[in-house]
């Protein structure tokens, strides 16, 4: 990670009710996918039993970070998400100004 | 929640394994205290079953955000969770300065 600031995207959402074998891997491959993106710097997820969950992915710049919203397979997993896997979400994008944490945390 | 900007702390944190009753009472404890401090805007946390966990509290400033960590019973709790309820752990503080999402998302 690098010293802010940096750009963090915080993704909330709701996961709709149902099994779904396809999300758990369309997940892993966004995951996978970003990593593989310009300016990008790592992601963070966490989805509690309750369905709620977040993931945040912290980008070099804010134009690292719309270039892989534009991303065509980013999109197509965005669609789907939209109209199968998630009940409610909400995207915001932040700048981060300060961080500090626990000696091997790993940033 | 206020359009931006405001303010979001991204609490990350691997939980140390071993039962702690007092964990989720005390998580619960500064849910409702945070949500009764100037300038308190929000919560959303989730936990998955690999002890990973990511809390995001937003504020309507800066400020708001800093006094919150001052707080002294959330003082006493964030020793606790250096000492005890938490492997590693990052707070990141962050300016949200554009959001969007589901009709139905609750902002």
């Amino acid at each position: 990670m690098l010293p802010p600031p940096y750009t963090a995207v915080i993704f909330s959402s709701v996961r709709t009710s149902g099994a779904d074998d396809e999300y758990a891997a369309a997940a892993a491959r966004m995951e996978e996918l970003a990593a593989e993106q310009p300016g990008y710097l790592g992601i963070e997820s966490a989805r509690g039993v309750d369905g709620f969950g977040l993931t945040v992915s912290y980008w070099r710049t804010a134009d690292d970070a719309r270039a892989w919203k534009r991303v065509a397979e980013h999109r197509e997993a965005q669609r789907r998400g939209r109209e199968e896997w998630y009940a409610t979400w909400t995207v915001r994008i932040a700048t981060v100004e300060r961080e500090y944490g626990s000696p091997d945390d790993g940033r």
